[in-house]
């Protein structure tokens, strides 16, 4: 794929039939763009973590879908070469889904990505009215543009009340092995103006303990019908010291992450990446060459840990199993 | 200090009034010696984590000592100035208290370090016995010959098991800011022949749950009197984790890491250290350049979610208000 750079930070842009994808492992230090030729490339782009983020994948997906049925190939085969690419977030396999049964893939990849822009004000809103001001919240990963292509979910919600002038401040997990917070959600928030300080995840649970933290803000990659929710690696650990410390724990998802399919935290599938990513920092090897690493990419904190999902539906609240039935079964405008 | 390459792996080595110290920062690509010149040296290792680990920052200083001693410095300032390095262990303050009461300041520290080794045997034995054959244990920090001179805390109790058959396996904490699980621990299996993984921090309460660890050991910097222990930030997470899952959680430390002065874990001081080990490493810059970090050092798990800590005087089971009491107070042989 050629790479070139651009000023503009849309992380996935469809431009008269072409997708130009900003390669977030470059980020934060160079801002590149590449230019997907086919379906292929997106899905390397998707595996390679190039493009991340539950809902992103999702849109992603849908775009490539596009790019085959501009070049008259298979659509079932190429959704299912984009499928194979990581299997824990749902929006994937969302959106190729509804991407396949359109008549028109293009026109319905660029309606699910100017929904997910929609739908993430939504969640803002919603989300923005649960943060006391002044508030410091923690977050993990990066729930931003980055992971969604709107304004983000669980970052969204701070982007909106931090719009609302409710001074949050933010203490962000730098998320290893990746450095998602770090690399990417600091480059947001720093964009945004929003205050903020890095911590190594392993800090959370103290910082909670000694109350510095009024709120957990995370998003999600697949929520189980009973509320259940993965997450990336780290989440759980999390929802753990909240709990123990009356913090309140919120997750922060559009719908489209919602399988109603999968009953139980326990049925979701944990993608393995490759031990390289725990064996090196930035590039640079940290462990003796001869050992090796386990690297689960998610982990599944149990709804009974979780305060509140905040989708662009409304605010769900205990019990979460009636509540998912009831957002998922209805029509209801996006 | 002058550097130079040397073959052999003693941590801190004292050889006719002279102090070698291995630079744990350089580890696992190099192994340099540093020969500290003074105390004040001594101090500059101790600060930037050239030599780090409870029972070893106290018999380095102790060997500090020797060195003002050896060249006709005043003792008392010399204490002061080592002591003010870190705050946290307590370690620190009691060998440099033990080798400024006594009369031959060399030959006491030449004793605490004999001692050590003693202790770290017998903590081994008593540890080794709480380990189940088959057993993947997790470990966080490094709590081997490279934090206590001897074979270690939690990890002595590891070679132990290993050395007795048991044949356990080891997942490591790869110990974010500094890496210590990755580069050292990692490094000391690896010269045992343990087999290991590493992980990220925030991956141990994921595999936890789901089944993956039969215990969790740790070592520790100081315990408060009614057991509450500071150990390397992290620690509290895995405690919440182990406790939500029914695994064991073992703090293995030796006596002077108890401090009967601090009557409870909020007593404790916690070291914040420079934000640079958060935002980079081994040189590479992760985060933007203006994001700022906090980087607490430690954090203090409360005694509730202590199955057992193991001393080189026997396991303390709850309460352990009584059984540190007993084993402080007794005379009992070291």
């Amino acid at each position: 794929m050629p790479r070139f750079a651009d000023p503009r930070f849309e992380p996935v842009e469809w431009r008269d039939g072409t997708l130009r994808i900003l390669d977030q492992t470059l980020l934060p230090a160079g801002v590149l763009y590449l230019e997907a030729g086919g379906y292929e490339d997106v899905a390397d782009a998707i595996r390679r973590l190039a493009v991340r983020g539950a809902p992103l994948i999702g849109i992603t997906a849908a775009y490539g879908l596009a790019l085959a049925a501009r070049r008259g190939q298979s659509l079932p085969q190429a959704a299912d070469h984009l499928a194979a690419t990581r299997p824990t977030a749902v929006n994937l396999r969302w959106a190729l889904d509804r991407t396949l049964a359109a008549a028109d893939p293009e026109a319905e990849a660029i309606r699910i990505h100017e929904e997910q822009r929609q739908a993430d004000r939504r969640m803002g809103e919603h989300g923005a009215a649960l943060i006391e001001p002044g508030s410091t919240v923690l977050t993990h990963c990066n729930t931003g543009c980055l992971a969604t292509g709107g304004i983000g979910s669980a970052l969204g919600v701070l982007k909106t009340a931090h719009a609302h002038g409710k001074k949050v401040r933010v203490l962000v997990d730098e998320t290893r092995p990746l450095l998602q917070g770090s690399r990417l959600t600091a480059w947001e928030l720093r964009q945004c103006g929003i205050p903020h300080e890095i911590i190594a995840d392993a800090a959370a649970a103290g910082l909670i303990a000694r109350g510095h933290v009024q709120a957990v803000l995370v998003g999600a990659d697949r929520i189980a019908a009973n509320g259940d929710t993965a997450n990336k690696v780290g989440t759980y650990g999390l929802a753990l010291a909240a709990h123990a410390h009356g913090v309140p724990f919120y997750v922060i998802a559009p719908v489209s992450t919602v399988d109603t399919y999968t009953p139980h935290g326990d049925d979701i599938v944990i993608e393995e990446r490759s031990p390289d990513e725990v064996l090196s920092f930035a590039g640079t090897r940290a462990a003796p060459e001869a050992s090796g690493a386990r690297n689960p990419a998610f982990d599944v904190t149990p709804a009974h840990l979780i305060t509140a999902i905040v989708t662009e539906r409304g605010v769900l609240r205990p019990p979460f199993g009636d509540a998912i039935v009831s957002i998922t079964s209805t029509a209801v405008a996006p």
